[in-house]
């Protein structure tokens, strides 16, 4: 967030503006801060009496009054010790500690009207900047003061803002629409995945429908790699912590590993977190020649990254990930192609899923270079090698500088939902590092021993969290190829057509398109509203005409009807949809 | 091993020959222990100075030489007290140690010549029993007293022994060609695994070779298993204790299991030594009617077991086990049909594998009921259950009694390899206990909630041990639908047809045959030889004639040459192959 954007302004004005509302409606209220964040702001309180959101429109109100009094922001300058001294009288004590701890000798504040806040800005020049319509407080939520456990409990009001009201509906509509499409609410309903308290936070597992979209989205990605040149292997989920000491993972991971105490040896072991050190190993199993070069390791297996229980979350954050992770090991001279080949897949893959997509050049910070591992020439060699091949490969792309890994600058691909959201999914990092920890060379046409460089892609990412992002993307109404079961037979009468419907659901299993007959004691009606909660693509309706004709009535999840069809048109129409991923 | 057996005595006469022989040859030296083991006997020794197998023709010599001599073994006996003393006297320490320990007053001696030993027998009644040609000293390894590294360190003598000279030479030709076979060797040669320090022993690494027989293979069985009803399913490879503890598994291997330290949370995990409970929470995630059963849960995952790293070997005993493993939930009536289904997808798999195999039904010791859940009622009842299932699907089968798990009998299917060793790999077992420890129910047609019952069943078994059987079996000769290279082209002059072989490979990869044209500077014959070493079954030779008719020349593996072939002619004779897994 650039704090000289006009929107960063006038939401951290709104911030003071909050707090100036509270204290005009309460007395005695503690304050503590009031930051910018994503798309509005916060401030934390502690008030006589907590208060509930259904104090928030009041607030509100308020706030539209200060705003329309157009009052100026002004700046104003303290020597610290006497703004401590004033926050305590004035019974300000989180301020007072605020200011106490500034580094300097004088401290800020802002005064708008009748309300002056420790801040140093910045803020719109007068309240008039602010649109009085395009803002809205959301909720109130618990937090600790300064996030330790041990201090105070205050409360904290957050709010959105934009510079139009259309901003802030369209924000607030997506956000209405992104609850209804909630991937855990969706996974619970079509059945997808489950949470077991005795297996544990953060480790789902996946019911047959579940798996199938699992299995089909990894199937693609892997397809499209295979036919690319990629190989697939297979690695343990375990190994010795020494492989991540000599990968130089150890130092910067090790808070996020499972370690592993075994009973039989003294070998200490952690489960694999990454695939990288173990695909090097099979890399190194070998003498390479530079006319092996690129040898491409794929494969879609499950890591584990101890992450905190509090920060769990459905499909989106997990401690197994499975990512359609593949390792290229190639001569310095290949890496541009390479990259390129991977874009094309990347392409590919998220122009079958629907879903528009641009590249983020990861690029180290240039103004903390002793965080990265290399010289500036080196950075700006391969960060132009990046921007080369994503221009190539024709991408829409920006940079952003200091996302990059430690290692090595990255293309991150960053997908677009149905909701304007973005995500990030896909991944190219190129890496002259591991292979220099790990040793690995191919022998040149000179005959001398060379070190290889590693490029590390994914294309979906972490499956888990793609498939929190596509549940979203689609409300789980996903395309054919990606529902377990392609229909559902509804008889009209259960004593007359059951055993129609029945011939129709084995047939088209036969067929390998998977269906069912809904045979149970129950009216059309209620059948077909069933169905249409598990977003069952095709309900094929049969009475007596269909019977009579060896046909089907088709009306799809959409509501839309079809008609009358015979059992091979149908089967035609679902094979051409599945063929084409629409 | 049953002590009656002649077979039995002729080893254990043997181990005293061999003794006897030792003390002929050798001076002043102790003896430690003369067991019979499968196939043979070995004898432990302390000699004044340490022998190597050179000696073993004298030693085998020797033993003919007392053989011939046709002696009675006889038998004494020896108060307990006097027995220690004498040993002691003759300087026999570790004897003494053993007759000490003895539970009796008495102990017992047999003699045959010049040669007593103490021992409860039993023994052939004269050395004229034992074939002088029928028996083999193999090899000597270092051993612990009683196998305890604090006592002194011996050394094994290994004899082999049979009744005939034929069975003799058919187990040294077994034994010989098996070492060829060995798939630690092949594995290496063929390139189809390895091993990394930095990962740890037991833990293989699969190259694409590897890979792609495993991937195969596991596709093959979960094909069978998805056309049968299963339904494929996804789990984490950890979870907390707590499931093992309600399993019931915790208390039984928890020195197996590899535990699992959180730096984010208070939880215990270990890494799951098996499926079963995962899948029995996937279960119990939905409410089920009698009308859902069974439900048949598949999915060929990776399992963990801290095995003692001594004990790992190859393949055939690692730490990572990969199961194609499926649990079936269902109703108590169905349980021998969901057998029988189950036995007639072994006999499909075996089939097409090209082994045969018998069952072994693996009952409980009827001598020590408390070692097994349950009543005798309920064991007779399912050890009948499994009978009727194997004779109704026609199996050939034989009962091993003692060989059931804790919680129930089990249909092992033992697979004879083409050195006809008989290895355990497909399983069914059927579970009461397991659904009840966690409440596992089905709501029955009569509205009541009823405990469900759980099969549990793989086809391969464990996937790694299955390829180091496979691996020997075939001697690496896989079959095509097996290879992941079907095929090289290799030219007859690097000058001139290099161009067309490489056109040759395009076609067959592009027809989804992976093939490699052999274009290294090196002569015909050594591209052959080289090819033969990586048993790659199809060797393409292109030279002018080839090239002039847009054909190869075809090499099999086994060496028949077939002539002259169009690519689309050798095309369809490899899809033939494939499809029929010949």
């Amino acid at each position: 967030m650039n704090e000289q954007n006009q929107i960063y302004k006038i939401r951290h004005s709104l911030a003071h503006v909050l707090a100036q509302a509270v204290q005009h409606l309460y007395s005695n209220v503690k304050l503590g801060i009031g930051p910018v964040i994503e798309n509005g702001f916060y401030y934390d309180f502690i008030f006589e009496e907590p208060i509930n959101e259904e104090a928030l429109p009041k607030l509100e109100d308020e706030m539209r009054k200060i705003i329309t009094k157009n009052y100026n922001f002004e700046k104003s300058i303290m020597k610290k010790s006497e703004a401590v001294e004033m926050l305590y009288r004035v019974n300000q004590p989180f301020k007072a500690e605020l200011a106490n701890e500034i580094q300097d000798d004088e401290v800020s504040f802002y005064t708008d009207g009748d309300f002056m806040d420790l801040c140093k800005g910045p803020h719109v020049s007068n309240t008039s900047e602010i649109n009085p319509d395009a803002f809205k407080l959301t909720s109130i939520a618990g937090a600790y003061w300064r996030g330790d456990e041990k201090r105070p409990m205050m409360q904290r009001i957050y709010g959105v803002a934009f510079e139009t009201k259309e901003e802030l509906d369209e924000y607030l509509r997506v956000q209405e629409e992104a609850k209804k499409r909630d991937h855990r609410k969706l996974g619970k309903q079509l059945e997808l995945f489950t949470f077991s308290d005795l297996v544990g936070p953060g480790l789902p597992l996946f019911t047959p429908r579940g798996t199938y979209i699992r299995d089909q989205l990894i199937a693609f990605s892997e397809q499209l790699q295979q036919e690319a040149g990629f190989e697939r292997v297979c690695i343990p989920h375990l190994a010795k912590s020494d492989l991540y000491k000599v990968s130089g993972h150890w130092d910067k991971y090790k808070e996020n590993l499972f370690h592993v105490h075994s009973n039989q040896s003294d070998d200490e072991f952690v489960i694999r977190p990454m695939n990288c050190p173990h695909h090097a190993q099979i890399y190194a199993s070998a003498k390479r020649s530079y006319r092996d070069l690129p040898i491409r390791y794929l494969e879609s297996t499950t890591c584990y990254r101890d992450e905190k229980t509090g920060e769990l979350l459905g499909l989106s954050r997990v401690r197994s990930l499975t990512q359609d992770d593949a390792h290229i090991f190639c001569r310095d001279d290949q890496v541009k192609d390479e990259l390129i080949m991977v874009l094309g897949l990347v392409r590919k893959l998220y122009q079958a899923l629907g879903m528009n997509f641009r590249a983020r050049l990861s690029f180290r910070d240039p103004n903390t270079p002793e965080k990265y591992l290399g010289t500036d020439e080196e950075w700006q060699r391969t960060q132009d090698l990046l921007k080369d091949a994503v221009e190539e490969a024709g991408l829409e792309y920006y940079i952003a500088e200091g996302e990059a890994a430690f290692y090595g600058p990255k293309i991150d691909i960053m997908v677009k939902d149905a909701l304007g959201r973005e995500w990030q999914c896909a991944t190219q990092q190129v890496d002259y590092f591991q292979p220099q920890r790990f040793g690995l060379t191919y022998t040149d046409s000179d005959g001398k021993e060379k070190p290889v460089v590693m490029i590390h892609k994914a294309l979906l990412g972490s499956v888990e969290r793609f498939m929190s992002v596509y549940i979203e993307h689609t409300a789980g109404n996903f395309p054919l190829w990606l529902c377990y079961e392609k229909a559902v037979v509804i008889p009209v009468s259960n004593e007359k057509h059951v055993e129609y419907a029945h011939k129709v659901a084995k047939q088209l299993n036969n067929m390998g398109l998977r269906s069912y007959a809904d045979d149970g004691n129950e009216t059309m009606a209620n059948k077909i509203r069933k169905a249409q909660l598990t977003k069952i693509p095709y309900m094929l309706i049969v009475g007596d005409k269909e019977q009579d004709n060896d046909a089907v009535s088709v009306r799809l999840r959409n509501g839309i009807n079809l008609g009358l069809m015979s059992i091979d048109e149908l089967a035609e129409r679902m094979r051409n949809e599945i063929a084409n991923k629409v």
